[in-house]
């Protein structure tokens, strides 16, 4: 039985391991290491905090010292983890507090210290308003320089889920908003429809879009504040910049102690979340992921999986036996008044995995049409000719996108065929969704085409 | 090839049935019998018009002239079938309109009966101030009287889901109700917890709600109107009586000629949807439905399972070959501000089918708390001890209820343990979904139970 579990990253795998680890264990001493100030926050309600829309006292779910009362976990903050000797079992910490270096011997080790922003690489970049969206500390400086500066003009680049909630959080705060992507449309992944769906949301309120801008540089005042982006498409003015480009796993301490990685960067774990090397787990956003429809390892940093994976190292580190069977990679965000939903593989990524891929789109309602509150919703359903399998879906509309998505998510992950998606057994109550849901409509839609 | 397609019965399996027997052999004469005015309308939208938050123009989805010249499906309305000669493959028709009776020959036949409701068998209930809500012409006769008769005080006999929609529809019409149930707690089918918030919701909106009442009789005035409804709980003054006390298979015709009816009344038919007779099948409430869960045969009176079983007779009806496998039973209802969903089995119909159910309740956020607009979302998850499976839910809460049952609904017709309920990949979103789902929660918790 391990004695002593040690776990590297405070985010959002590395609490969950280290909670059911203890809950699994709880003679075992569990210590948390994580160089950061704050642990166990909600990052992804960052861009609402910003908005206004929630009080910024509330995204942090566990101090370090809750987590010590309420959970029995050694918390050390501002501890960053300098080195892996797995055949010593110890790691090697610095304490940024005290200044000092020490080693801690460990049983078993989680590494979960999760991902760290794309870079654009571009002098300018570290200019007092220029941020991204990736930790409590981002949001809070984002939020503070809105507060003091009154910024009047943003430009974000990145037209991913991020970019999407920053638009809208920055457009709630009445900031102008220029958005430079790299594409010909935002959200990439989601298939055409749907992205020609969310530019027009985005250009109706007041989002500028500039489709295939590759920033070149960056514009500054002598108060080393970024003034305007440079592009290929052009030069835009601009009061703040948010990069949000996407992550890349933090995996090099791994890396440097032997831990196998993946094409994609991340750490390569077994079901059990088990590195390659004895009694290193490793959970989050630092690993690859097995992606359910195809089998194969992908890098899909989302907190869901993160929490799922640490539990399930926390289980297997404290000598419990638990498995992470890999994850469909399900993705929902509020675009204004546009509800989007992504799961499963795209078309692209289909064809790409040896798949046939079929794709159809349909437009229904959300509800019984005359109810009162009926929306627009649209479904793009990705099937598999050859297996007649759910592969991929996008949802997106005025209503009830996200929560139908999870349909698909579970169609995806238990290789369910449209063939009996369209035999699916669905309420239908006209407040909530018509006899035919959309589901259906596009379940039957795609299998004409199979 | 079916030359000749005949369909009794108009409402959802009928429309649905000739609609599709038309698209798979466009050849074919394709005439439908129905015995009220009106055909292919949205009687679960009846409550909604009566309580003036839909307009009543739009419930006919389709009249006999636009079955014609949309569909090319010949409609005979206020035409009544009398008796189905199997052996000569005739039907003996009753034309109300002018007043005769003629034979029509069939290559094939379609049983679509639909249901009554069930009544009291009290004197005084033909009164006029006495409703049931199962037909387009119910929903206008009672709309009428309250817009004439302006009646302040309504007594609704029966606690299921149509009384639960009758209770919300006449407290928008500003009329004070009394709900009469013959049980403890309304909507049975439902566990005791979701009963309990039910039965307080309708307590906090005004309705009086009366326990184990049995209704004994009906006090008459002169003009032929109930004012009092009596019981064994005590008499109750009314000026408009709702009786909603369920609805029975219209399968008489069916068993006059040799169809064989299952222990609950309504027609059993293979997954084909045929019967036992040769050219004859059936579909909708008029049937029984062979229960996924249970692989038994149940009577399940919905429009859902209706319509997909009309499409399933309409395709073989026409040379076409499709299966009807069977439905879970998902049900929502709007209750005031509760959404209240219930898919699969209860508890007690799981125990008695020979399963070893294991109940648990949690209580959960519909959204990431912090977020604005989150409510609570209550889930009662029932399991099977032995094989692992999910076999029933109730969802009920400020929202998400109704959308999220359809994933245990999903669960329940592919025999999906808990276990991968838990390991689900659902979409985490904070204005949508908290980062684990309400479902995630439960099937957690009912986990450590199995």
């Amino acid at each position: 039985m391990a004695r002593r579990i040690l776990v590297i990253g405070g985010l959002a795998a590395g609490p969950s391991a280290a909670s059911k680890a203890k809950r699994v264990n709880p003679a075992a001493e569990v210590v948390l290491f994580e160089q950061g100030s704050d642990v166990s926050y909600g990052i992804c309600e960052i861009p609402y905090f910003i908005a206004g829309e929630v009080d910024g006292s509330k995204l942090v779910v566990n101090t370090p010292d809750q987590l010590r009362q309420k959970k029995q976990i050694e918390v050390r903050a501002q501890h960053r983890v300098e080195e892996i000797l797995p055949t010593q079992r110890k790691i090697i910490v610095r304490d940024f507090k005290q200044g000092r270096t020490f080693e801690e011997p460990y049983d078993k080790l989680i590494i979960a210290t999760g991902s760290s922003p794309r870079q654009l690489g571009i002098e300018g970049e570290e200019s007092r308003n220029v941020f991204s969206v990736s930790s409590l500390e981002d949001g809070h400086r984002i939020h503070r320089y809105i507060e003091a500066e009154k910024p009047s003009h943003a430009v974000i680049i990145g037209g991913g889920y991020i970019g999407m909630e920053m638009c809208e959080c920055l457009r709630a705060r009445e900031i102008g908003v220029t958005l430079l992507h790299n594409q010909s449309l935002p959200m990439k992944g989601l298939e055409r429809a749907a992205q020609e769906d969310v530019r027009s949301e985005l250009e109706r309120k007041g989002v500028q879009f500039v489709a295939h801008a590759r920033t070149q540089g960056f514009v500054a005042d002598r108060a080393r504040r970024v003034t305007q982006v440079v592009t290929d498409q052009g030069t835009f003015e601009a009061d703040i910049v948010i990069v949000a480009i996407g992550v890349k796993p933090n995996s090099a301490l791994a890396a440097a102690a032997g831990v196998t990685l993946g094409t994609a960067g991340g750490i390569l774990t077994d079901q059990r979340q088990q590195t390659n090397i004895d009694n290193v787990f490793a959970a989050g956003d630092c690993c690859e992921t097995r992606n359910v429809a195809t089998n194969k390892f992908m890098y899909i940093p989302l907190a869901t999986i993160a929490s799922k994976q640490g539990w399930v190292a926390g289980e297997n580190a404290a000598g419990g036996s638990a498995l992470f069977k890999g994850a469909v990679r399900a993705v929902g965000v509020r675009v204004f008044d546009l509800e989007v939903a992504r799961v499963g593989l795209s078309a692209a990524e289909a064809e790409s995995c040896g798949f046939r891929p079929v794709t159809e789109t349909i437009s229904a309602l959300s509800r019984v049409g005359m109810m009162p509150g009926s929306k627009r919703l649209n479904v793009t359903l990705i099937a598999d000719k050859s297996s007649r399998r759910l592969l991929g879906a996008n949802l997106w509309g005025g209503e009830g996108a996200v929560l139908r998505s999870n349909i698909c998510a579970t169609l995806i992950q238990h290789k369910i065929t449209i063939d009996d998606m369209q035999q699916l057994d669905l309420v239908y109550s006209p407040p909530f969704s018509p006899l035919w849901d959309p589901l259906l409509v596009a379940a039957n839609t795609v299998r004409k085409k199979l």
